[in-house]
């Protein structure tokens, strides 16, 4: 099985990244399980604003597409701007839009039977939100979202310490996510073994 | 096969619910598939505001609860009301919040295995929001989420003309009714296959 | 200068509202502003579901509507359940609805040239979002919303402390309640003094 | 009185934009009202992934920037997509984020006494979200929303027209403009007269 992962950050990665530090625990237990990941870091590649697949010269996106193609697990890995997914999460949600009219040989749409989930870190609040918005997006373009397949971290009240600051609240971000990673094989390996159809017209 | 049909209408059934009309598609769609199908209208009950289960004499919430456990499938179909699931769609999610720590004998969150769609009408704009932040609570409950295991009805701009005013975009609508109904029983029947396992700790 | 305050917590006076206890540190920063402040809880009341004024006998929502066009600012103060505003809030916000149509002897909609804020609590993650959604409800409304107008308490990841179990992030919410305090009174005032006029039609 | 409208199609001006059209109405109203407005297209720009306001050579954000700082109203117009603001409306609201931090003279975050509004169009749904998720990063920036200080275009249910394909709810959607720019105006003049003051901390 395989797994692609987005990291969203705004930073490219010559600066470290606190929501690829949280997936990595995540993409341990993946590959615990047997599931092979291949991590695309955003913001070090270009993906131009657009709703196609392939926007042409210069564009790194068709090789994440093709990627995603050959996974049946996807995860979200982004940090929270304004209590929002970062303009990068949303980037890619929108490349992906392409996907909902594409369709494989027996007329399904490209992301039924593959299952996605979302990794969030902040310094504040927003986590749940950034998530719901996140799944949104994806449950349109035709993944299956299983139970409780998501985790963060942030430390409210208001402004304080990055995830990388401090080891608070680390023990059950990591354990949620360990959970998110069985439970995304699980369902991944469920729609495996008893695809769904084409929806009817 | 079953389902619950919640219908979150603020109005009790001496009124007609447009929701109502556009779940009976779904409803159908499902029938046709061999799913027994309740629904509760909401406002015809006493379903108190708290997060528990039973909350005492005069709580008609434990019925739909039992109920729920005895369906693999939940459609949550509600109006948008300044652009949000109504205040009986989130009284639901606030009742059904009590399932998150309520487990089977195999340890399971209660919810796991059993799939959910939203069917949301309105007169001007919202659905996708409305869907956005029913499934955000149904899958921290503990539900999977079909791929587009959503209908929908509105006319925008502005203020226009409700469901039942007009035959405009029934077609799409029932038609997208009826791939949620064929994507929700497919995941479902995955799941009975092979169902998930509790999750790690 | 008047506030009326509605405490949208899903319990009633006989239990203790976290909700409350930090909108009491707004109310006390605006009444040494010399506002006259009156609160609602409204789990005490009889508040039935619909989008009208007045719904008839032993409907108290025309007691609350008759005090809100006699205050210069609202605010609202809401636990978060699955991320959400209570579905007491949304309850209010459907009341609050007609009020788009009712419009005073200028032609102006009755909210223009009041104010509002919002006040969150929760044990875990989402006042942001909370904030947004009830504000996205007052601005249709028409109510006016001055900057950064609100306070939250929450202490993520995870479920964790309720507000009254801890002090800790005490202090960074009530000094943010004491600025939203100022800056309703501010916002007020300014529109006291220049008021809007009805819209072009 | 001045104007900025940050107009974040996806695509640059080599391509038309129905957000453009639609945000035109409301300039044109504001211009009756002896403001200037100055429109940038985000996607013609370089306005690279941070929170800071000065990210070095390239960057043309310091441009957009320092022109805010000379509007007392600005105006976010966005399409819609997967039902959210699109990446380039969060870019800007990240490159914001940077103004809660910068204060006058008066020790004033830089956004207070300014104002803001929003134009979104789509072919579908979600301009309600859309106007909420951009409002609650404004207001946590600094900014003073104004009543019903958005309008919007889309067409559901379900994928049909965009705004420059149709005349249909043209009406609506340019009336509840020119309603926006008279209370931009309108609140944008009563700070002005009487301008909030620095928050107690």
């Amino acid at each position: 099985m395989h797994a692609t992962i987005l990291n969203c950050s705004l930073k490219g990665s010559e600066s470290p990244s606190n929501s690829q530090l949280l997936a990595d625990v995540v993409i341990e237990a993946l590959e615990k399980r047997g599931v092979e990941c291949t991590t695309y870091r955003i913001a070090d590649m270009s993906v131009p604003p657009g709703v196609a697949t392939d926007l042409g010269e210069g564009d790194d996106w068709p090789l994440v597409h093709e990627r995603l193609l050959a996974s049946e697990i996807v995860v979200i890995a982004t940090p929270t701007w304004v209590g929002h997914p970062s303009s990068l999460a949303q980037r890619v949600l929108e490349r992906m839009d392409a996907m909902i009219s594409e369709t494989d040989d027996a007329g399904r749409p490209v992301a039924y039977n593959r299952v996605a989930g979302v990794v969030v870190t902040g310094n504040e609040d927003g986590a749940h939100h950034v998530i719901s918005e996140i799944n949104g997006g994806l449950v349109d373009i035709g993944f299956t979202i299983p139970p409780q397949s998501w985790t963060y971290w942030n430390r409210g009240p208001g402004p304080g310490p990055s995830y990388s600051d401090t080891g608070e609240g680390h023990d059950w971000s990591h354990s949620t996510g360990r959970a998110m990673a069985a439970n995304l094989v699980g369902v991944a390996a469920a729609l495996e073994a008893r695809p769904l159809s084409a929806p009817p017209s």
